[in-house]
């Protein structure tokens, strides 16, 4: 990855997993950004993000919790302080919340309670940060992460046409599809300021929410990610790829 | 259309709009099916539904309000008793909510309300009506709407491949998307009952949603859409379909 042409990050749901080792690569590598700003819903429980930002000068720690708009609301303020002038340069949706809910075991309430956290949230956390995100824009011209990107966390479990029937969970998957839309909502309301939108699936992680089964360790999945978001341009605005820089059918 | 083979159709939403008109057309077509379920959350203020099922015996006014499970189980225990031993062939999940909502305008309570009446009240009437279109299903073989079929009436604008930046709608646009979602995980999951589930958008139609500009009279999109769910078999499963038989792209 080369991040170190955009000038502040800022990640949600960094308590753990991807969040977690997003802030932790953004802030090791070389070419990272100047400012990484990690957000986590209760960083004060989080020991491993408090030795990030003990470990490195760039990492501020931010209290998000992405369901609360008074928390997205105090998070602004602080965030604004941190990049100044500079404006967010990044801004990646990553807390989300997994479901494994079959038809027989969905409620009505794990709908809401995943497509609040999942679709909702993201877009109120980028309707909140867009003036920090603008200033970051207007600085610069073209699209990618040199100037102002949005990228909402999705997952393949998002794409309707690649469900056919493996994976149970109507919370999970329609909350992820709705996501998906508010991205492509984003894109074409983003478009005139210059900031690139995008959904990104990290593969199958072992994590919390992937479990040890899956495929990928958290490593290969953010460095992965971190290098198909160096590489975003104009073409990939509005988009849906993985963690290698596949498209995804929506 | 030919819906005489399916023995009875059940719609939502039928106050007003396309479901008031679809009710009407399945009761006057020669080719209907034997029974019409028009149900409404109000059926007591609705005139011109009390008028149908004055004039067509097939017609049973059963009153649903689908954001509510309470309603949902009374609706069903009213048409276990009017369908019998048949069960239910086809139901229309057809009620729902229209929002405009742009970035400056929408806000986290039309991103839910959308939600809740466009893509988790369907599934929570299928889920609750599932038994009686197993009880239809198991009287046949193949699929289609001679068997049992879920049409769930979605919009052009639920397709995020479609959504360029034209019609701004945040809450309409996800609920959408999300019933899309919907619709493919319960096309996996019925399809072992033989129960065909669809997603088909009605065109721009002039009803209190589409508005006067729209380019179809509810005529139009009736008859097309119930020549569309007329013809309906297997390749069509977990598909999205427009009232003119074309497939649209997720
Ligand atoms: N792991 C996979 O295989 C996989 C596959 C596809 C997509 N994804 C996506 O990748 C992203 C990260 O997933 P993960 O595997 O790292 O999951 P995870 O280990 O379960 O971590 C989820 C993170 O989101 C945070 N979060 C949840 N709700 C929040 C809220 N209201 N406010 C702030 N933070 C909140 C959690 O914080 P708390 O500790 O406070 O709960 C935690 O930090 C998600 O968007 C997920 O959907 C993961
Ligand atoms: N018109 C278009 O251009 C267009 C385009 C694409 C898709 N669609 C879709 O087509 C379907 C019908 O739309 P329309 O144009 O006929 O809209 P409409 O004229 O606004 O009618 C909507 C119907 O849904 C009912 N409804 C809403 N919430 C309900 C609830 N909780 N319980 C029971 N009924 C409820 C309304 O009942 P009340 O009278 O009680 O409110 C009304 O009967 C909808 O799914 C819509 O999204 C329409």
């Amino acid at each position: 990855m080369n991040l170190s042409v955009c000038r502040s990050v800022l990640v949600t749901g960094c308590s753990r997993g991807i969040g977690l080792k997003l802030a932790a690569e953004l802030a090791a590598g070389r070419t990272g950004p100047a400012t990484v700003i990690a957000t986590a819903r209760q960083p004060e429980a989080c020991p491993s993000l408090l030795e990030l930002s003990k470990k490195y000068a760039a990492v501020h720690v931010v209290k998000l919790d992405v369901c609360s708009q008074q928390s997205i609301d105090s998070a602004l303020e602080e965030v604004r302080s941190i990049v100044g002038d500079e404006g967010l340069g990044c801004l990646i949706n990553n807390a989300a919340i997994g479901y494994s809910t079959n038809i027989n075991t969905v409620t009505p309430e794990d709908m809401m309670t995943a497509f609040q956290a999942n679709a909702v949230a993201p877009l109120f956390v980028t309707k909140a940060f867009l003036p920090l995100l603008q200033t970051a824009a207007a600085n610069s011209t073209g699209m990618g992460i040199h100037r102002a990107a949005v990228i909402n966390v999705s997952s393949v479990l998002g794409s309707i046409e690649l469900n056919t029937g493996d994976f149970k969970s109507y919370a999970y998957r329609t909350s992820k599809a709705a996501l998906n839309m508010v991205t492509r909502c984003l894109a074409a309301d983003l478009s005139s300021d210059g900031i690139l939108c995008v959904s990104l699936h990290p593969g199958w992680v072992k994590t919390d929410m992937g479990g040890p089964r899956a495929s990928l360790t958290v490593e290969e999945s953010v460095s992965g990610m971190l290098s198909v978001i160096s590489g975003l341009s104009e073409r990939d605005h509005g988009g849906f790829k993985d963690y290698r820089g596949q498209n995804l059918p929506w």
